[in-house]
């Protein structure tokens, strides 16, 4: 039996066909999947940038729910008609990184979506250990949300952010939004730094302090708002050369920066100002299971506004469309791909 | 009465002369001093480079040991006749960073020696909460080595260096050398990169293992010294281009960069890197109290081959011949200053 699915192939386009349903190996689980959203990754491979780590035409995708369809033999933690969302990393389990319990920086580290096949098709058939469960009464909406907003945990995390905190993430794109979010539920005053005027007012409507850094020197801001104390975490989500150079002007004595973006290249850092004022710099890749645990009972306990984070659905055979939409830019901040019709 | 003093008057000019001897106040101490070292800070003075911070004529030094001379009336917790050595920070004690515990990089930090008066003379008059006492039977020329190992002490103990720890230190002058010695005394193996012969041949001496960056791939080096995995700890000590751009490239996954190193200005880091294998990078700034005391008990342990680090000692007459040992870099590890005659 075939199964609809969207393949990329290369030089933005995504067209949606046909691929040969599979059978799940013994410690595999099939899924019919729900959501699936768009993420900046995706993008960056729809433009081509990463046309070096997949295989044309691929499946891509990997942000999803979706329930439990067929389990294989030796799966006993899952049951065909259980939401999940998957945690889309396959590692080596052998080199020095696993061997620290640092599986998610494996050193032979696959994403699955963007070295092996993804979540944009009707059926993904996918390891049971990477399943985590979802809550029955958990919107498949809300569940396609689980992997960004476990990025969002995990960063939060590794910044130790903790009740009371000023933070000041810098980038209000989905991450940097979702991160404001998680940070404001646990308890932080968080300002966001965009220029962009559709996310400024979305994150206004969130309920977050915005700074616009195009018209109101970020630095001052901050310095301003902590009363010349400075943040105590500040999260780069920006990956851009203003980000760089900003991000040290902004924490208090001993606080911490946390890198989410993803540099392509070196950028000027000011180093002096780690010596300064013990800055602290953390690097911050994907997540670990713990985090994705945190982003479910998060979106179950209802605290977050995630209605408004999702701005279009399209239908999978549509997906172009989704694309296009989310490379605009400005009128999008999450884009959800529905695989299968009728899923709630 | 005048003591005698060694005054910096600008463009590589110490001169010594005389000045009046001042009575302590109520909370300061008069220190005889014994032994005073001469600092990569007093060198870059020396050159120049910090005029805007000294007052000329001034008195500069500020790693000293020497001899409670006369107490000020509301002392009690030092008599004449104790050993010292002096932590030469003065905070303001109400900027955030005071407010917060982090007196040693307060907004106001004034450095004794540099901001006011130091020790390159022969009675030092000081507040008495700036002292430190040293045993007895230690040595005054290892007591002026107490603030340069404080500062490694400290640089350790933000990477939190343990036992068994791959450590690199960039860089092998006096700080990286001491900062080598301490983690290695924690029981860290340690690898020290330095390209200056004489400094290769020391580092030898001490045990530690070398590897001349000139000749070697750092990263390469390190990679295989650590069977693949990388250094747990990396400090960077030379504030160079160069040892900005290869730190990066050798921690382990979590692995930590501590900068020593005071960067003048912004340079190339590779950020993506933090990223990729989740790096920590800490920023290190002088020391604290304990580190004073964690220096103190490792020279009184006896487990620190200080002698090593002693190129010469210059009476405080001929202060112009250290600093021009100690500029010509290549012959020449730690100079001290014998501030007074007679004194052990």
């Amino acid at each position: 039996m075939d199964i609809q699915a969207a393949f990329y192939k290369g030089n933005k386009s995504i067209t949606v066909g046909t691929i040969a349903r599979r059978e799940p190996g013994p410690q595999e689980v099939e899924i019919r999947v729900g959501y699936a959203g768009i993420c900046g990754t995706d993008l960056h491979i729809y433009h081509g940038h990463m046309d070096h780590r997949v295989t044309m035409p691929q499946v891509i995708g990997h942000e999803m729910s979706g329930v439990v369809e067929r389990i294989g033999a030796q799966v006993t933690a899952f049951k065909p008609g259980d939401k999940v969302t998957v945690m889309p990393l396959d590692s080596c389990g052998e080199c020095p990184a696993c061997q620290d319990g640092c599986s998610h920086i494996c050193h032979n580290l696959k994403f699955m979506g963007i070295e092996t096949d993804g979540a944009f098709q009707s059926f993904w058939t996918v390891p049971a250990k990477t399943l985590h469960r979802l809550p029955e009464e958990l919107s498949l909406k809300y569940g396609a949300l689980i992997e960004p907003l476990a990025v969002a945990c995990h960063d939060v995390r590794l910044g130790n952010v903790t009740a009371g905190d000023q933070v000041v993430v810098i980038g209000g794109g989905p991450i940097g939004t979702l991160i404001a979010m998680v940070a404001k539920a646990a308890g932080a005053i968080v300002t966001v730094a965009e220029i962009n005027p559709y996310r400024l007012t979305l994150l206004q409507q969130l309920g977050l302090n915005t700074c616009n850094s195009k018209e109101v020197d970020l630095a001052e801001y901050v310095q301003k708002v902590t009363g010349g104390r400075g943040a105590d975490v500040v999260f780069e989500v920006t990956s851009s050369l203003a980000g760089a150079e900003v991000m040290t002007k902004l924490p208090k004595a001993r606080g911490t920066i946390v890198i989410v973006g993803i540099f392509s290249k070196p950028v000027p850092v000011d180093l002096h100002r780690f010596f300064w004022r013990e800055l602290k710099l953390v690097g911050a890749r994907v997540y670990e299971h713990e985090d994705f645990e945190k982003a479910i009972a998060l979106v179950a306990g209802g605290e977050l506004a995630l209605d408004q984070i999702i701005s279009e659905v399209y239908p999978l055979n549509e997906i172009q469309a989704g694309f296009e939409q989310m490379e605009s830019g400005s009128g999008a901040m999450k884009v959800l791909i529905r695989c299968n019709e009728g899923m709630q």
